[in-house]
């Protein structure tokens, strides 16, 4: 489909805002196909040779039911009334399981169509590169050569298998007052240490002020610890009430400011090696179950291990030794 | 280290419940190295053949601050004085990064070590299989193979990866009172639809009966969507007042009895294949790297293409380009 020239006009349309030519991207990212993979790498080595490909990428994580989703629709607003030109990428992985049914409140966000500055996507399947954390890095990567910020929104737990910090310059975790829970994945080390921290739903007022105080408190535990350098902000906002969201605005310039142009490059290489190695080590996975005959193959054969009564990690054993790698110099 | 006889001393130790050729069961599937996992494979396969391999698995899951390592503790307890042998598994993906210091109320499970019919270990490394998740199903099935119940103690959500209805029969998801989050978590299909709810620290009284009445509401609108049956149990407990845990093991027997011999093997058996293609996969994966040179020669090729100003996908796609694979007939 996308080739060669294809895949350039693609690349020079999305550095120049092109919503035609980024959705065309993003629908790349999200095909299943294997072959998609390699253009997917090419158009992204493209953007790279790009001169606007260092969007501020702001990962927004936190447990389901604080508001992210109208926090994010809020906080675009007051970013594009700033003069920014804003993309978001919403992570659901709960739509691959339900259809989104459940959580229909994702396509509520509500936004002018015409306003070039301004693009919103949804990712809900796996897409080429394997994994929705791999699809997610590469859709970050496409709107930061687009957008000058780039929101991405994620459940911060759950099997989402996405480390937020791998696709983010600046990780703002958000919360809701009365979240215990929060400070225990905090402490836990389930939670990624984040750079700011957001209390939204704020407008419930005395409840929200302790909780700020409680995640304040929880910080200075962490740095105490040697986690995290202990000195986020936290801020508190209501995107019901619009309250607060032209501090968060301030406070993400304020840490892209702090890291800079070298420290947003040194934090977006380090999750590229991440995000490579994975990918990487999942792709040869992938290659060696397909030399095995492909999924269903393998599973049937472990299906039939079960009712012959053997152990099918026996046979998943027997099958590895079955596979020979051998490797061309470079 | 562990070979041919002496696997097979380990197995029938494990079977007739000897507490020290458990350990070292348990020591093989938590040792790193790489032939290793031959071994608990093939450990796995004459615990299979033996006679006493169907412990009642009942897999414990929920946010961290629930009080879950508590409610273990008192229903191991109350499990032997009903006369049943109780093997305890708790997963801790906590200590892999903070090296336990964090959570220290895992160790505080009191238990009377000259108590033949218990057996208590916590799983914090990866293991020889690659993976918490592969530690913990292995781990599960040797339990399973020498005591009547088998606790498995999990983080039900975050980086654990662990599929907790790929390691239980039973999976008992533990909630205390106010968990609106929870619903958020079960709506969204972030956590797996338990077979049995119990909501502890029921001696908050009102709100505890609240969380209860919220969660069977909960179950209901998941029947309606189709997901789960909506006929599970909601259980209050409080393992510090001792309250509900006659109940919770009346309700493990009963879901034990409901599944039947029958049942249990079928979702063992389930489970087990996707345990052994999720392995096999992760493994043609790892010996693929392995073949590149390893993940320090690996990552070091990603990393030098950072200061080269490349893609580290795009050599990632040329380095997985470089290995064929090729394999023999079965």
């Amino acid at each position: 489909m996308a080739q060669g020239n294809d895949l350039e006009r693609i690349a020079s349309g999305v550095r120049s805002g092109d919503k035609a030519q980024i959705s065309r991207a993003l629908n790349l990212i999200e095909d299943k196909r294997r072959e998609r993979e390699r253009e997917v790498a090419e158009l992204l080595g493209l953007l790279e040779r790009g001169e606007r490909a260092l969007g501020h990428r702001v990962g927004l994580t936190g447990p389901p039911g604080v508001g992210k989703s109208s926090l994010v629709a809020a906080l675009a607003r007051e970013l594009r009334a700033r003069g920014k030109t804003v993309g978001v990428v919403a992570v659901d992985p709960s739509s691959m399981r339900s259809g989104g049914a459940l959580l229909g409140d994702r396509a509520r966000m509500a936004f002018d169509p015409s306003d070039k500055g301004l693009f919103v996507r949804s990712l809900a399947t796996q897409g080429a590169l394997g994994g929705l954390a791999h699809a997610t890095h590469a859709a970050a990567e496409v709107l930061a050569a687009a957008y000058d910020i780039v929101l991405v929104e994620t459940v911060g737990v759950g099997q989402t298998e996405i480390a937020v910090t791998h696709v983010s310059d600046t990780v703002v975790l958000v919360v809701q007052p009365g979240s215990g829970d929060v400070l225990q994945f905090l402490k836990a080390g389930v939670m990624e240490i984040p750079d700011l921290l957001v209390v939204n739903k704020a407008d419930h007022g005395p409840t929200a002020t302790r909780a700020a105080s409680d995640l304040k408190a929880a910080l200075s535990t962490l740095r105490q610890v040697g986690a995290g350098d202990g000195e986020q902000d936290v801020i508190l906002t209501s995107a019901r009430d619009q309250l607060g969201i032209d501090k968060l605005a301030e406070a993400l310039e304020k840490h892209a400011r702090s890291l800079g142009r070298a420290g947003i490059l040194a934090r977006r290489q380090g999750g590229r090696v991440e995000w490579a190695s994975d990918w990487l080590e999942r792709s040869v996975g992938s290659l060696g179950v397909e030399a095995l005959g492909g999924a269903d193959t393998v599973r049937g054969e472990l299906e039939r291990a079960v009712v012959r009564g053997e152990l099918p990690l026996s046979v998943a054993q027997r099958l590895v030794d079955r596979i020979s790698f051998a490797t061309r110099a470079p």
